[in-house]
């Protein structure tokens, strides 16, 4: 930590400065500018990150130097996390698609969804059972019903089962159908529910908040892998910002951010990150060829009668033309 | 619902429209402009909020006409909610003030606390025992014993007490010892606990998510509306802009909004809304001066050995300052 | 200036960063914490202000500890600067009232809203001859022809003309005819446009940009200042956020941050700040006890028929309200 | 046009609301629902672009159906527009690349990056002689003496010249040295000096805003084509959000917006996107594998050593390898 003294600031403001630093246990150099001071902080990283010193007379402001997440970072993981999914790998170069329904509707939609999805080439069915929605009016989902259909078609299919959960609760119930624990945007935060995946074994998939940094997205991954479980698969799915046209703004970027930070792998879900299906279609192809580890796709047999998100859902035919298109970017890449 | 065809949209394209808004059991009128046709939805507001229709070929958009929130709506209600907490009353013209440590530390900071918010006017003192932070590593809170702690001291001092909920399960415990249960900005979409919250008749102070719209925040109060709980009281907190001065940027614009869209009360929190302790003195006066009910400041005896969040902090004495003045304020505006 | 080297960068990049330092005449402290090593710049303000350190190896990111701007700096002018626009004062405690059509349209129109204005109390009188339009096709102003009618009117109601520039060749022309020269927000970073008006002597209004931080807003006023014009008053006018009940986001937080940060004196616009006339009442309050040095708000004598921005314009009848509650705050606060 | 009446208006206030659109010439279609009456309002477009209609009383809002832009749009032009720039074409399938340093330093300098620019096969040379800063005080270009060692050094390499403009002034003295005249982000809005390169027939680079929305975007185009100028090129070079780990945050979904509403073309620029040279690679990646029609990005031959922008500028070596990985994407989508 850098603590930058006013203009102003004393030698009375400096020592007390000081001596808070020396009572929490750390050491400091003093840098005396032309026209500040500058305090760099040294010692254990864990007490810094608690030192809060802008409320001490004299002091304009502090810097932050290193993260707080430790367990998520290249830093202390140089190679990346390959997350196994009874025999599915994410990471480490491997393409993993998930794609199906935004909403379990019934066994015939789901079929129909998990046929496609499986014929496209996907290795996993997305589906909800339980959705969080911005009205308490809007469907909310077959709840346990929708489970079970789920695993009964990625059964029959031979998919892997992913689907979010949002009640710290039912970590154990839905751990009995999916194979992979959707923690969505607006949970991102949700530190108990945090803590509750990370008590389980199960892989985590952590979408990336509504307006969520980087540095909040790896520190939320953080807390489930410091509760014990290493298979976070992050999620970028757009963020909030100004732009009015598309749901969501996709940020690509964030895919080689995280790339460059964490080993954990980091898959897209541009079907959210733009809130229309015309746009699905360049934006998984941009993903893949920004370097995300795979894709998260909107898939439903009849969009127009979806009971959520059918705005933003693919059809069969153009779920095809995707992956055949992400498959030759992966191709050039030099991805299989 | 308006829905807008596109231009090149065909006769086909239009009936399909047609006869998706007739099974829905809702109605149209159609406008043929220079430019565009625009079918007008008609019907039950609660079917045309399920109806997507973005989907359907040869549609270029559609735009919401209404909000799919009711109950908290000023239309449904038109005289302001008065929530009263044991006898304090929150809107309706008075200015209720919660004040207090970010997290309860231990008793002798908490009585502390709890004598200067007392002495400058203050009827809530407020306090958390599970804190919601950004890392894991950051001090979590007290927990139950922190509870005790409030309500002791709130009994010595003859304050109401308002604490943090982050756990579905912690309502009947929670409320064994608080007045107010506050749903932090990070909760602010966990629906199970808005609905938890909502089963309740405890007054429920809802903050504003780091980057709710207003809509999505009034649906979030909808949320425990419609659960049974009309004592919701909501809370202006800053919001996710680019702007790094300050930590969020408060917006008092969304308390004259709130105040034309909604019954309910709102007051502002200055202190997390800059995140600078300087600033909450000016902030404090202008919320008051847009129309707020009330305020939420951060006091703490000693900011600068704080826990967490002392660089938002007010001591007792700048917390007295910006209480005379605040009173001036709302003197000057014809209320107490 | 702050360099954080990376946790593996070896003493060959240290080395190199060193010797970049020396070579640009400056000095420097090395701190070795445990994780990172930190070197502190230190030496000339300007020269540190160019150094990019970035694109060195083994240098993880830099950290800018001081601004840019000096002149504009509350740091190198402690006192208030008070502009004096032919005897009329923004800054230091005055409370400074523009207000007017956002376009000059006729002489009656303008008559009528010059009427309105000086009996509200305003002391100068507002109106756009040349208007920045987001499209081509939009009412752009009536020009020099404009710049005459408020030349005309002012005089008549003894009011100071306050007008937009938005062409370098301009200064002198509407000089002739404006007392202050409002430079727009899109216009905030024109740096041709602001070293033109910074060779005038002419007071200059300069508003925030649509999505720019205090500091660029800052840096922008020291173009002027550094081109020799002492004279810049600078305006918020509400920020560019993801929320779209309003039109922009009123920052008032701003106001209290550019009254820490700089001398110059600032005023709010709630009329652009928020883009609904029903708004702009609490807010033109809440921005006064904020601390603003005064408001710059639309007045047109019948909005319904405005030829731009008639949304957001008060009734001569609802601007006489908003000054009567304004003085009301103003003097709440010990200011006429 | 649709006007939404608020849902207490009355008889009268729907007349004023019909009399004052049969005044501009136009005509609507009524819209009676259960909890609100719309009113479409129908004729010239450019007519219906300057009604405004919310400072009616009894009006709660209105919602704009068309965008005012149209010679830019697709509706107006459905194939591509192909912009030829003394032979070499941006737009229609091709791959156009423009690199070199963020500022002209010297003919060695430029040189060297011509080389490499020229080696990696891009068809354009970049660079800037008069530079839009922040600060007054940063380095603010060489003026005509850089441009003319661009147009030198283009000739020597046969690489076209694209260089900003940033006054009005300077069309025709710019356009004696550079092949393309660039609009940077700061003017985008900057509407004289639209209109300016718009009586140019100089094929025009425009960057998008920093926080300009796509339709803002296409507005500020519209301009330079109704001005006479066809010859426009889209940029994306990221937008302002609140994440900080990125400069800003690159929108490639603007790139399929774009696509989908306009017949111009559209490169990108990872370099300003990102602000990080790292991440220039996946982005330019993305962007093409997003369908951009060409990319811009910086490349300096010593970028520690850089007068500006050094941060994100590549060296010779990296464009080589970003180029050749470019290829490979473009290969793969079919185009060369």
């Amino acid at each position: 930590m850098i603590i930058v003294m006013c203009p102003n600031s004393t030698e009375e403001h400096l020592r007390k400065v000081e001596q808070k630093i020396e009572r929490a246990g750390l050491s400091y150099h003093l840098s005396k500018g032309e026209s500040r001071t500058i305090v760099g902080v040294i010692g254990d990283k864990k007490v810094i990150a608690e030192l809060e010193m802008n409320s001490l007379e004299g002091v304009e402001k502090t810097v932050r130097i290193t993260e707080k997440y430790k367990l998520v970072s290249r830093e202390f993981q140089p190679e990346d996390t390959v997350v196994d999914v009874r025999g599915v790998k994410i990471g480490g170069g491997h393409l993993a698609v998930m794609a199906g329904p935004c909403a379990v509707e019934s066994m015939e939609q789901l079929r129909e969804a998990a046929a496609a999805v499986k014929k496209g080439g996907a290795q996993f069915l997305r589906g909800g059972a339980f959705k969080p929605r911005t009205s308490p009016y809007d469907f909310q989902g077959l709840a346990e019903e929708g489970l079970q259909m789920l695993q009964q078609v990625g059964q029959e299919y031979d998919l892997r089962v992913v689907t979010e959960i949002v009640d710290v609760n039912d970590v154990d119930m839905i751990s009995q159908y999916a194979d992979v624990l959707q923690v969505g945007a607006r949970n991102m935060q949700n530190f108990r529910l945090l803590q509750a995946v990370g008590r389980s074994k199960r892989p985590v998939l952590l979408k990336r908040g509504l307006s969520a940094t980087i540095s909040e997205w790896l520190n939320a991954a953080e807390y489930i892998v410091s509760a014990g479980n290493e298979n976070v698969i992050l999620c970028e799915r757009g963020i909030r910002t100004y732009e009015t046209f598309t749901r969501n703004t996709l940020d690509l970027s964030a895919v080689a951010a995280v790339k460059e930070l964490s080993h954990l792998p980091v898959v897209v879900d541009p079907s959210h990150g733009t809130g229309r299906w015309q746009m699905v279609r360049p934006m998984a192809r941009a993903a893949i060829a920004a370097g995300a580890d795979g894709l998260m796709i909107e898939v439903h047999p009849h969009p127009e009668v979806a009971l959520s998100d059918g705005d933003q859902s693919l059809t069969p035919q153009h779920f095809e033309l995707v992956m055949h298109e992400v498959k030759n970017i992966a191709r050039a890449m030099e991805r299989a």
